[in-house]
């Protein structure tokens, strides 16, 4: 079964599909490892690793490119947060080839304006695109895709931007009229109230999606019996990262040797294990296995 | 001054020069923001990010562009750890000219045999290249490097391989004499013993650098005691994130809610003012006013 | 001299500077072979080589990597297409930075709306963004830069748009005063009287640039004669090896052997010459007169 | 089909199959365009337009985005020159599930040492791996497939080195028996004869593969008869286009005007069709129909 094939399969069968984020091909296996149902490729962490504001500063080339390295290196379905569709219904049509050829399992994209901003930044410019020109998007992605399983998300930024429930609601049903497979509703409240109105409100037949960051205290019985398919656990990985290189360097700079340190920090063993060093060994092994039978070792 | 020309200079300045490696933008700009001196762009790092073996597996393109990711957040230098140099004499001058125009201050290359693996592996493959072929690497990266501070690094695989001091020190005085601009001297061992006992016996004028992983109990002043004007802490900073995402998924996988583990992440403004979100608010207000000024805006 | 202040020298020493666009590191260092004074890295070509439309599908990473490429194998200055710049002035803004520290001499980014089409594409579209958002990109090009030579074209679209020669005049006057240290006037007649018109008209102290694609009759002493300081030959080389390309595989596919194509070819040994094969070899003697002069080759 | 399998197929239909190479996407569409069955995305040609030696300077990296651009744009089997595999077994297993996934129809290793030098190059470096090395490489890559047509072709360069016809049978039949799918016998004599000595003496039963380059007047009913199964030209597209653009370049640097030349290019229209600029308008159309069913024009 294939990774979109799979996702489908997982919002059929699953009470709720649990998603984490993650923002390079390690942090992706150790969701997989960790048991999580699939990964999200998000934009504000690959931003954040590169340095860079989460501002449509790196290209959709390079966000495809770390959604790609997780592919190879996982086996749960990869979510690719391509925020605004990096242009018009033109470029949507071109990426869904794109990620849809590299295996990716499905896209979001957001009805925002090109370039955005982040979503929870104060202040922050939260424009949104017409319902038209986002329909338009939908559309042409749903006409680019081959496997019927990829997965399109539209992600409805009426709230972020304040525009209120109604309009909220009112384009979640015209991206579902217009092929949008899941329904991502997101919010920049410290409580999940506005998500389940709307939630309850909701009477599509696509999955609702949450990203709980910032109504972080919500619980998972509360997100299932309010009608939410998928959680979208978005950046706690990348955030923990920066705490604990932050910690690990505020003591390292000071410290007259390492001792210190050494309970913060996995062993070098862990990390060969994560990355395959030992099946080297073994692979090398079969190799020479097969050359001894063929003669070329005595 | 350029980061390279900024390295030379630590090197007269201080007593030792503090480097703390980093494999993204991102964990090489808190390598700065800490303090540290410069930044070794590691492979066994960057490859472990990639969830691939540190055995040649990526590439020098992809190595090369972390490096260069890095020189683009931060102003002090980078070093970019290069492996074996990727090929031979041949490839090491285009290495050089490519390294040297993307502003990396100076390049790591090691006497191993291609494809390498990790010095660190347990029964891994250590063989050593021959001490001509080698020298014919560094000659080539001497004649290659333009700006006279772009450094080049010989590292001295010979104690980590088994062959023993005596040739340890023949081959350190060959790649000095080669032109090599420091000699990494690198160990396995639990204790710095015959780091030191090779630093002592030194007569050379070209620094000497050394890599703490497993001998991790030395202390700084040891170092400087016997002669070590550089010392890399090569993979703390992957090791401690590796850790950190190791125990925030092992926590989230089962909670309920995500209130437990917001002591273990930073906040997102505190990821927004390392990505420079902030900076796009007063950059803006900076246009609007010129915009203002030039009456487009009343 | 850098490439930038080289860009410079010649727009104050030359009558016209002569510049031909190439779409690859061979095709440019062709142009620099050829004599030619500078590189023209064109959108429109590049997207050929990628076999996808010239409507800013491929990213801005995808034209950067063609560009700098070329800079790593030439001399004379490169110029850089940058079609809209890639987003608003926050994005230019990060452009600049990145195009001047690979060693790209100048950009040109053009007063149309993302995502833009060819502007000779028939029925295209040719949507002006407003004066006072262009303004925006190019005041914060003029800030980011860090070397006053560093070259930024602004380029008018309003004879393309149709919209007239006062509005072309109104804004490349703005644009000037913003800081654009060049304007390219661009036109699809194939006569090229409304640029001599509007070279004509011009009191600015901004040299102007002209793309004589459809108005290709046009004499190189008119242009001197009508303030034309610089003339860009965007897209022929990409034409050419098309047509090249064409024409051999037309013969090849039905050919009994290839006695009948070698005149319509370079020989192996002129694209060795090209790529500095034949270097390799004496590089490879001179480390070897080394190796023998340290002992190791008797 | 896919691709693998589809140059499966070719092989068993075919009296011989004819692959012409290519070096960037839009020749590797003009190639399918003109009727070829395969394209070779060549490692001479694909370094020759990055303006470096073919000599192991551009990475595994480099190469695979450029066969993995032709892939995108194609619907005929992209065949990718991998030179020597980039290393050793373990990075050739590596290669084969990356160049696997990306749709590519089939790779090319050949038995050098690394890094290689090209096999035309007048006392160019052409030293043979050993052997039982090629074979470990032969059986990783056999072991690594998933596709079982993903086919992995052995390139025999006994011929090249001198080493002789024995050497080149002994090593042919080696490479089968580790499981290579096809047997390529390079030469670069003038003449066929040594090529079809191999071909009548070959009682394996992999297909033949030749590379006419230097034998170019073979014919086509020769090669049938001589048991060759598929027959590449690798590099004439490069070459043509050297050529065509060293004759554009030197007319243009001189002339008045570009008058000469419009008869030495493609038209504008002719380079948009095969970019498939024209489908972005009907594209557009299409969904302004759409558009309008849903109400959003009117």
């Amino acid at each position: 079964m294939n990774q979109s094939d799979n996702l489908v399969n997982l919002l059929e069968k699953k009470e709720i599909v649990k998603v984490c984020g993650a923002y390079d091909a390690m942090s992706a296996k150790l969701v997989e490892t960790h048991g999580f149902d699939a990964v999200w490729a998000g934009s504000f962490a690959i931003s954040a690793i590169h340095n860079v504001p989460d501002a449509s500063i790196l290209t959709m080339t390079e966000f495809f490119d770390a959604a790609s390295n997780m592919v190879q290196s996982c086996q749960i379905p990869i979510i690719a947060d391509c925020d605004t569709g990096y242009g018009d219904a033109n470029n949507v049509r071109h990426i869904v080839k794109k990620y849809e050829n590299a295996g990716i399992a499905g896209i979001c994209i957001e009805d925002k304006t090109f370039p955005k901003q982040n979503s929870l930044l104060k202040n922050g410019n939260n424009q949104l695109l017409s319902e038209k020109d986002f329909v338009a998007k939908i559309l042409a992605a749903n006409e680019a895709k081959q496997n019927k399983s990829f997965s399109i998300i539209a992600r409805v930024e009426a709230l972020i931007s304040g525009i209120g429930m109604d309009e909220a609601l009112k384009r979640a049903y015209a991206y579902e009229k217009a092929g949008a497979d899941l329904i991502l509703i997101h919010s920049k409240k410290i409580s999940p109230e506005e998500i389940f109105e709307f939630s309850e409100s909701w009477k599509g037949s696509s999955p609702l999606v949450a990203i709980p960051t910032t109504y972080y205290s919500v619980k998972m019985d509360e997100l299932i019996s309010h009608n939410i398919k998928m959680v979208i656990y978005a950046n706690q990985t990348l955030r923990a990262a920066h705490k604990a290189l932050t910690n690990l360097l505020t003591k390292m700079k000071d410290a007259n040797n390492m001792d210190k340190i050494q309970n913060e920090m996995s062993s070098m063993d862990e990390i060969f294990k994560l990355q395959e060093m030992f099946d080297i060994k073994s692979q090398e092994k079969d190799i020479e296995e097969k050359l001894r039978k063929l003669g070329y070792i005595s």
